[in-house]
């Protein structure tokens, strides 16, 4: 089969066949739980704190599923292995993770007290398009506050990674009418910086690293691994409220993100983040991300065919 | 066909087919703007309204659609009129409506700037399953306030009716907690009574209907015919933010929704509510509301076969 | 017997053996819903009124007691009778209600299971000590809005009139450090006006008598007086919020209260209201009040021997 | 005697004597500090402690009282011992200080303005009836988060240990509702977890104890004692903003307080807390304390006649 | 003189020798309160009500001039009537009243606590050029929301016509990075659509001008105006918190302002509103105001040389 | 010349002829981002760590200047070596830096797109009164928390130092009125604790100086001073947001500024802080600021001519 598959419900079928009824949950209410993890040079990374992550928003939203996380594991390898091998040697996989409560009784015809629903359980991947996310590299993302501002975790709980996200696709609407390229950093109630629809934003000042509080994000495993690797390259790691004061005049910001892992921000609101310039500290924390995984991130993100 | 019809993007399938894919917005974003809609003795009942709703969430939501507002509500007659001939005479329709911006051209593995993505229509039919609220007219439906907080406008603007709807899910489950048919009411931030998930919620109060204000609410339909009624029978009707104090000493509270109209809320948080039955004005609003659309909706309902 | 009686649980007994047990959980978790009432001329003044909001705080706090509000209100009846005896013609009562869950089992060493509580239920009375408020009737009143804000409804219900009054104590220092004779008037969160400790607030503007809206107040019987009277003499009633600059810039404003009805309130926070003296629509309120309960309110008022 | 003594005022008395006069301002307003106490094998733990903290709430609420803390320590001591003699060895006693503002001079029938008030002083004791927290220990708390929120610090300050709770009666209804032996957990206006009625509420994540700000909560003295043991058992301990989630999501949580020290907390919402078991590292702070006191804390708690 | 005039504290003096010391606390601390007015054929218009909406500005805060309103008035009527002499009979004045406590006596160089300051009092005028805002009557005025909110009132109360307008000037760079002529409205903190910079703001649905409440705004005297009018064209005017989904949807919006009196506002963020064209009630209101001032004044707008 | 100069925009000039025209946006607006130095014996203290902060605020609010931070140092140290010149050797100059956008083109006459606004610079200097402040060192400063709030930062920021003050100045009249020697200390919008006008506010608890958080308030240079003297005298500094019942009962606060570097605050809203006497921390922290700037800071204050 020269089709990626997909894993769905119960089994593996070709990508082609993987539908959702539109009486699902997910479509019905948003009501996903999701994950995104990617391979380095065909190995899932990190791959069991994502299964992890995906538990703990499922029991938060008190979903069970009939598959352990060693199982879910075990399922998002095989389904790794598989689509792998119709990559090209410098290509890396996106594996997207998402579980809903299953289907809406009501609209799908049958009795509404039809004894409990079945959780959709979908596993999926997709190369990683590395020519999206170059310009990052070479000019530095440009983040944008817009009017609207991040739901409140007494609303929606961010720290659980969900697919409720029609603000996000609203707010990037707003970021981009001041740059098509933007990218939209939202605000809490409060003024506070919180994070990017695809990615953790931290900004660094004097050598610290620091990042928005577990209250109003949710917890990357690439801000994991910044965090991890901080101490290595003499970085202190710190999590803070902060405001777009503070980014304007930090030394550097980034962001951090499974697909591309790093990136330099450059800008907020058309002004320029220390020098405008992807910083020195950028440079240190991306090489010391490219040895744990042993290969050069950048490099392949500027040179592969996608 | 003995199978009801389900128009999807460009024209009708039969309700099996009706698939989507999983790579599309609504699932991976909950970037979905919906109505509901019911007939009346098989025939679709302000369904334009409903249409116009729906084109003001798009507009908001800056979808433009290539149906006009008069496209879509001939396709929703048509499917009204296909799919009501499978049904028996006193059974009724809810029609549905959802619209996404379209598919991830990511994750479908197309290249992201392969130009302006294409809405994803749909319109779809259930039989309403009377059976579901019989409960709510012998013993009036108890309102549960849980935990979880609406969210407010500057973040999802509740007057524009989506699906980016999780913290409805888990909302329910606090309530259900306390009471296994417990309806959930949620307050706003500042501790107002906003709303149910499918309806709208008002109090009696001297003779007078309160409904919270538009800041909280999605404007029902329901909530229309109650304000257009309320004169007729020698009602006011006013909008103001109330709180759960207001709702247990008000005189009556009543549940507006598209599938069962009109049903009375005698309980808040285990209080009853005024004398905790089903009220005066409850049988006269009902009555009006069935006069206009010359069936009896109560009759219907306890006496269906659904 | 020439001691007032008071009404506690079960009867009437002395004033002097009127005791609590320090286990009650009145002054254990200042659980205690209340009512102020007077008389006029000896009679209770809209007695039934106060006995019913006393209820409808009951029901809120979910206590249920064993008289019923037409026993309640026979019980105070019977207490202000016998009370008045020992008045002089031109004296007037202040009749107080309170109700506790009851007594705090553990504390009382007694088993925490032993059975629900019985309420605690008292009615008291005392003479009105006109002297207290003559300089608002010939100064006008003073408030100050101190730094303290009154309590959200969804944390404490104003709308219950209770006890936990613990945060206006602290305010009146602070108030009262700008003028010893000062009347707090507390802001909300949002630095709304609110009400004073013991009266309703509101502005009259372009004949226009303005209130807080029901979200931040008790609704006093008094007020309710104020609205009933203002068609009568050619004013308008309006619910709004407002702020200090509306209360600064307002024609007038007044204080309505049980024991003296209603006074003029001629400065806030050292910046006279209006011209800074009571005016015009105070007089002709005030009229009005006194014709509809048959009394010179504020000629007993000045002139009463208390 | 065989009756315990109470110390009201300025002496000791016998405990059926102890009564509160209906005009006292902690039963008016609900203006009473407090403090609880208990003993370990009948001498009183850390009363100074607990002295100390009635001292600054008084401060804070600008009562000043005729005795020093030592004469306020010395009374309790005294009470301590003549209470204690009427346990038996394994029985110990819980003590309760509260103080108020005094007498309303209006209702009291005296004149408004005669004079300072005289500060209302009470310590009483009662037994500490073990049986009623036994469960706790088998099965874990479970604790339930109610609609009503925590009363923010700008209204009453929670670092002053106060009794203007009837939010927090209110508030047990709510959470009984889904379990009558629920625990209320209040969140705060932005739905952080703040403290339950009678204990602190912290979580332990990777060997590191995590409480809510001081922002949220009275620091209580037995968390106090948490703090101080954590070092020695190998834990950090830190202070931070937390949410449900992280509760949820925790490896444990405890109650900590005065009459039974530290008690697993094993639910939340009816979702389980790490395994829905009462956790080591509760054993292993457990038996710290005991060691502490110089007894076993837990066998005592369940052997005890009481 | 062909140079106009400007009053400054005690009289009049050419424009060009009209400075300010820099220790003056306009420049110190922002404090000035100010009134734009505008002539009509050379004649102030409203002028007394632009000056008594000073004083209500300076009573709030605090200051107190030697000058009545009445001869304030008197001075503007001086002004406008000198230097509406270098004016072409088709141009029109604006008028300029700010007022600031005075001189920051520490910064002067003069002893701190040396009396009293003296306030500056300071009248001005500009001939309006009219071209600046010929756009908004061939497009129509965009609105953008940027990301900064308006001041809430318990910070800077917005009825008080004042100059601490940093964040105006921060948030007309956001709106500006989405068009250069963007013309910024703020949300409040809680996203409710306020004012702009300039000018109100209001939107027309089903014939019934919504202004956002005095809570958020500067009630205009041009909104005034357009008040006093509505009734006569067969409009209502309400006042009612509303959010951009409003704006969005409704049949027309407005600016009103001092200059330009009244102009379409066909966009926000980029989404027309209405139809996206000036509207039909837009130019009945134009028209009533224009025969009300006995000029056209859109003709005056499009042809004036200036 | 033995007049001070002032350096405007391109050059300096005698103190008298510094004028700003009345069309600059510094009146206009507010709109003025500044600073304040000190000079220690005739020479300016941590100049470019003001310089360095204004350029911060400048790169916020979007103003480019023509003159470098180094450039700036220059004029800043010329002006002061003049200015010193008419100093007696106790005194010491007070140096004020100041910018604007430049000037209102509307109001100045001329066309509105007639190009980019040049910015205004002013660096001014006035000798320190230190008799304004001796009482503050005898008895402490006295804090007041009035009914004002501080702005939050998604409105104006308090990090960049900026004159748009006007709420500074009611909130003053609000203390003052409890005080008149009172300074103003605002509470945020939450009801932490923030900063006074001209000072940053800490408070001393067991031996840590607790700041609030850079989310309310400008960091101070003498702030930054105090930090980095602490662990030299065996003191910890920590940022934390506190509340008004922590400066209650603190060991002792300070007032951190430049005129004054250090001064004790012992009371607020009237109750002593700690002893209510300046503390033993606070004469410490003085005397290593001393020794680091090479004079007795107290000695000059105290006995200056000034």
């Amino acid at each position: 089969m020269n089709e990626p598959v997909v894993y769905l419900n119960t089994g593996f079928l070709p990508a082609s066949q993987a539908k959702l009824n539109i009486y699902d949950l997910g479509i019905v209410l948003g009501a996903t739980l999701t994950e995104m993890t990617r391979t380095f040079r065909h190995q899932p990374y990190r791959a069991m704190d994502h299964v992890k992550r995906l538990y703990r928003s499922l029991k938060y939203a008190g979903i069970a599923l009939p598959l352990s996380p060693e199982e879910m594991l075990e399922k998002t390898n095989e389904l790794a292995e598989t689509n792998c091998k119709l990559l090209r040697p410098d290509e890396d996989l996106g594996i997207v993770h998402f579980v809903t409560p299953g289907e809406n009784a009501l609209y799908a015809g049958s009795a509404g007290a039809a004894g409990p629903m079945t959780p959709t359980i979908c596993i999926h991947s997709f190369p990683l398009r590395f020519s999206m996310w170059r310009h990052l590299f070479t000019e530095g993302a440009h983040v944008v506050t817009p009017s609207i501002r991040h739901i409140p975790p007494q609303c929606v709980e961010p720290k659980m990674k969900n697919r409720s996200r029609l603000h996000w696709f609203l707010a990037d609407k707003q970021s981009q009418a001041v740059d098509p390229r933007a990218i939209t950093l939202l605000l809490d109630l409060d003024g506070n910086v919180t994070e990017c629809a695809g990615s953790n934003f931290v900004i660094i000042k004097d050598s610290t690293i620091i990042t928005p509080t577990t209250r109003n994000i949710l917890w990357g495993v690439s801000l994991q691994t910044v965090k991890e690797l901080a101490a290595g390259i003499g970085m202190q790691f710190i999590e803070k409220d902060f405001q777009p004061y503070d980014v304007i005049n930090a030394d550097e910001a980034w962001l951090t993100t499974t697909p591309y892992c790093l990136a330099p921000c450059t800008k907020i609101n058309n002004i320029p983040i220390g020098t405008g310039k992807p910083g020195l500290w950028f440079n240190t924390m991306q090489a010391a991300w490219s040895e744990r995984v042993g290969m050069d991130i950048e490099t392949q993100l500027m040179r592969s065919a996608l």
